[in-house]
């Protein structure tokens, strides 16, 4: 039989809807961050080719994982404990530096406890799919644009499922009558979307989940490291964090390094670390990891400026291209979305950004958002400073003239909470 | 509702099975290898408590998470690139350092090109669950003792799934024979079986796969690094990497650090890149993290010394615990199970080498082997020493007096191939 032409029909297939994948060879620079070095098809560092670019979509939100601080503790940890953890946490792999993360990430979030994983995708596998089938005939009800991971993490647990419209309060609130008290209810959602931007009202959902005696689940892994007066996100802002059962979070977004987490009371911490199989059969993180993860959380918890300063870049940013009459997709958070509309404009767009201007923002197209709402998304930095800024308006000015792309995104799609996004990265 | 209760009954189940585990404090010291800081419940570095002990049971089988070259490589890349990579793979996550690990990778195992992943877990969970249903109506032929994650990647392809007797050839080849010549068929195992310590017969497997045209998908993760002339597996060693189709492997045991991967035809290394949810909406393996592996790799390739060392010490080791009546579990691999058939006993020998004697040895027990066959799993490195050798023996010699273990296993417990692991991890 030939195997071959199978996959060959499938990569045809992505590369007829135009949604085929090239990813950019990128070389980034801890000195120089968000410059980076970007090696074109054919190049590298001997035969050259090479080039200087701006990354403007990276979700290193805070550039946290240049700070000198992460940059130090994880070298010192490289040098001290070696570069693995030797094994699962079970067997020979549990290190000292992760048990201690996981403390301090348990106190950032007012937690009893909390657990580390490879990533924020397992932390959502793994927790969902472990927490809710522990729950007799649970009931999950979940946003419907919650994340890939999340929505794995809901088909793992076998349990029946409920999707409530997107933000939607009085949704939530049918849905959570309709099941009844006596019934076991987990309500899973995000507090930041990524793709849009918009944030949920995390307050008005624990006391929905209260009043119905439903579990909350959320994940904040865009928030975490940038909201609060610690970091410890939309629910710490909002003085709500008591009020969330499981808080799951990200080490590789606002903590600049790699791997998932999710904080919770003890008896569910244990729960899920002991019968999780993504969790038990997995190499535990490197103690270098672990190292630098818990140097970006504690800094960031005492330190407000690095929130501040992104916040305000957000907002430079956001001005200066509404100013140059750019459609900006409106939103309450740090995401700059910039509308385009078209799969194939959006495409050439990027590749004329990085081409012509030196600039790197990735395409976002279907399935990561809805058909035509294509668009540029992007991440200002605390480390993208006003020329940076002032040069990404100039270039974006040049190539919407050169495409003639659209001055103004459609008007259901300015507001915040608009819900375009599909299956956000 | 009280939700507590349902998780506190859970880890009740555990502990009343003698199943609850308990994850010891460890912290790994690059510089005496195979020795390390054990912190008991109530130590820390700074109340004191903690103990100097030997690890006898880490899956960092050649101790490649200390080689000088490893974490170098690493220290580097950490100052130069910055702690994370920022992103998933699409989403400026992409990093040089991470491509060329992949080419080193596919170079590794003569394939045409390779994919990274952030475990071991995900590379299987990601590779099976997306190459079986891109074929059509794939039946997967999978191997009764294959680890809980290639289980995983079955279940979530949504493939029919039919078991061959562990490492029986003429089942396998009755099952083959009865899905018939039209079907699509992909056969998954293992090229060496961690908690036995028994081979499967590759080269068989890739005639059977020819002859009844079967795709071949082998997890190679505890035997890369560690066989073959350039550290290319068990089917390096037989000489049949061109016959297989896809070959898993790790880089958190052999290669010392974290990761799994995948080497195959590039069209098949495709789809998976493009397909996989768990590959596509993860943040990709920091450059740090990659240009260490990648250093171990290069190293393996070149030098036979550590595969030779290793080898030694494991001879050594089962040759002086052979000596000294110790019930080692004869097998044709680097895996030194000595057995006990009990899991309270198991557990407390574990304890008592800990506490008397200051070695580390996890207990195995159920659920990672069947019940009856606990044991420990003892794997040396090439920096176990002859005086480390004796004073294992010493110790173990001790506690199996103390604790009256038995000298000898089971008669059918003696042989490779016995199959008594059920879910190893």
């Amino acid at each position: 039989m030939n195997y071959r032409r199978f996959f060959g029909d499938a990569i045809g297939r992505l590369r007829n809807e135009r949604r085929y994948r090239v990813f950019a060879d990128l070389e980034r620079d801890a000195r120089r961050f968000p410059h980076a070095t970007w090696y074109p098809e054919g190049a590298s560092s001997t035969t050259g080719g090479a080039r200087d670019i701006v990354i403007w979509c990276s979700n290193d939100y805070l550039a946290m994982g240049q700070h000198p601080a992460v940059v130090a503790a994880t070298t010192a940890a490289v040098q001290q404990f070696g570069a693995g953890a030797g094994g699962t946490r079970n067997i020979s792999g549990n290190n000292h530096p992760l048990v201690r993360l996981e403390q301090e990430l348990a106190d950032l979030h007012g937690k009893e406890a909390a657990l580390a994983f490879t990533s924020g995708w397992i932390s959502n596998l793994a927790a969902i799919g472990t927490i809710a089938p522990l729950l007799p005939n649970c009931l999950i009800i979940s946003d419907a644009l919650n994340h890939n991971s999340m929505i794995e993490g809901v088909k793992r647990s076998g349990c029946e499922k409920q999707i409530f419209h997107h933000n939607d309060m009085s949704h939530l609130e049918e849905v959570l009558d309709a099941a009844g008290p006596a019934r076991a209810k987990l309500i899973v959602f995000e507090s930041l979307y990524s793709m849009d931007g918009d944030i949920a009202p995390v307050g008005r959902i624990a006391e929905l989940a209260k009043k119905y005696g439903a579990m909350t689940y959320v994940d904040e892994v865009h928030a975490v490291g940038l909201y609060g007066a610690h970091g410890g996100g939309i629910c710490e802002r909002e003085g709500v964090m008591d009020q969330i059962d499981v808080i799951e979070g990200t080490l590789a977004k606002g903590f600049g390094t790699l791997g998932g987490y999710i904080a919770a009371d003890e008896i569910i911490i244990d729960a899920v670390r002991s019968y999780a199989p993504s969790f038990i059969f997995t190499t535990a993180l490197p103690p270098a990891v672990a190292a630098g993860a818990h140097a970006a959380v504690r800094h960031l918890k005492a330190s407000g400026e690095e929130r501040q300063r992104h916040q305000r870049q957000v907002a430079l940013t956001k001005a200066a291209l509404t100013a140059a009459n750019l459609p900006v997709m409106d939103n309450p958070s740090h995401i700059v979305p910039v509308f385009v509309g078209d799969a194939e404009l959006c495409k050439t767009a990027c590749d004329m950004l990085l081409e012509r201007h030196n600039i790197y923002i990735q395409p976002i197209n279907y399935p990561t958002v809805a058909r035509g709402t294509e668009r540029l998304r992007i991440t200002p930095t605390p480390l993208h400073t006003e020329a940076h800024i002032a040069q990404l308006v100039e270039a974006m000015r040049d190539i919407w003239q050169r495409l003639g792309l659209p001055g103004k995104a459609p008007r259901h799609m300015t507001a915040a909470g608009i819900g375009t996004a599909v299956a956000a990265e």
